[in-house]
């Protein structure tokens, strides 16, 4: 009998099949791919891209959409802080649920505090969770403004919008990072190009990568981020070219790219 | 855009990878089985059971446990009614997220009142709802009370505890109803025993069901429900054998038999 939040005389149940079970019946491994970044920048795009890239390779992944949630599991909330700040837990709660059953769970939501996604990280015990940062300028990101938001938001229709009169916490650990080339956004076309040209990767040295491809609608490249000791990068971005400051982690483990390449087989 | 619930300026993101293609990516239909029932009446036995079971046949399915998910997703909920409505519309909305995925979501929870079983039906849109209802009499669970629970509510320490102080309101028209033999609680040895011998089954006339195999690990025996039309019982309970009740609708149907068999490896 436990004392959770507001609940008590609740019990733990065990379930005979586990994550382990359910990663080896589908062949893949469960986790959370956090897709965050301002409004226009892509996201959904790219959770879009992602889901069918990795159908294509007979990887099951399922997108939590953040305006998606809100006609149902969120439909309670609202933008007041409190209300984002549960937003971002239930769609962390959720994601964990998805990972634990052995999808690619691909979270595609603005989540602009740094606390709330860090919170969500430390959910997953087991390390698996990808942050994805959409880093894309305002400027990019209003230019497009493909809802018509920022519009309402410079008018004055919409209190507390993220990028205007809301802050974004860019991510400090993320696992990949996207920017906008020459602050141009990117279209359709230049992403199907970008599909089979190589791109910039760099994983932490302790983690692992993959080989799986990464279809993107958006003519983004990858650059480095930090790593992070508590982050497994995984599999999501094809062909893997090393960027100059990978390629000296390459030189002090020739055999890296080789782990990479198996581990990425592992994982997806 | 539109405004849902408390939120404005929101939009639907559709994706190119829907629950069609997810489906026939893990050979398998998408539902939600709800068991529902008294505490101590084997909802979570069941649930290990039926998830095992689907297991061994290459089914992914995944537990949404009341009390589990009290420890994460709604840990900010207690039992006051209004908790436990948002708790089940919670549990409701997730089921349905996985469902969407493709996956057999197995929801365990006592979900005591017939309009809250009855909105999370409403969710699915396209009746994948199974409603299995553990008809086992308080007597019988309370005789049990494997959490101690019942001991608690009759010394007055928990208060508000569903069939002592607070109504379980039994569903009208569930899919499945499972009942204890002769007052007994069935013993785990019993169970083994029910896997391999016959069971009842009815199905709506207009529905499917299927020959696929439930280990439970409750002796229960299965009765009729009343048929539903906006449901589709899956596929489940083996090996299937016809009530007298349903024995009258093969009189005037003699080829369903071999549609609930055909249909049963369509959605197994």
């Amino acid at each position: 009998m436990s004392t959770v939040g507001n609940s008590t005389n609740i019990f733990w149940q065990e379930s005979p099949i586990g994550k382990t079970e359910r990663q080896k019946l589908i062949n893949q491994k469960g986790c959370v791919v956090w897709i965050t970044g301002l409004s226009g920048s892509g996201k959904s795009t790219l959770a879009c891209s992602l889901s069918r890239e990795l159908y294509t390779r007979g990887k099951l992944s399922y997108i939590l959409d953040g305006d998606n949630l809100r006609h149902g599991l969120n439909k309670d909330l609202g933008f007041k802080a409190e209300d984002r700040v549960e937003n971002i837990r239930r769609v962390g709660e959720v994601g964990k649920l998805f990972a634990d059953a052995g999808l690619i769970c691909i979270a595609s939501l603005i989540s602009p505090y740094r606390k709330d996604r860090d919170a969500c990280r430390e959910m997953m015990h087991d390390s698996s969770f990808v942050e994805v940062y959409m880093n894309m300028s305002l400027q990019l990101c209003e230019a497009r403004d493909p809802k018509g938001l920022y519009k309402l938001a410079r008018a004055g229709k919409i209190k507390g919008f993220t990028g205007i009169d809301d802050p974004y916490e860019s991510p400090l650990n993320c696992e990949i990072e996207l920017k906008e080339k020459e602050g141009e956004c990117p279209s359709p076309v230049a992403m199907a190009e970008e599909l089979v040209t190589p791109r910039d990767f760099l994983a932490p040295p302790c983690s692992v990568s993959s080989s799986a491809s990464l279809s993107s609608s958006s003519a983004a490249s990858l650059s480095l981020s930090a790593p992070t000791s508590a982050s497994i990068p995984i599999a999501i971005l094809t062909p893997i070219s090393f960027s100059a400051p990978f390629q000296r982690i390459v030189q002090f483990a020739p055999s890296l790219r080789v782990l990479l390449v198996t581990f990425s087989t592992l994982i997806l």
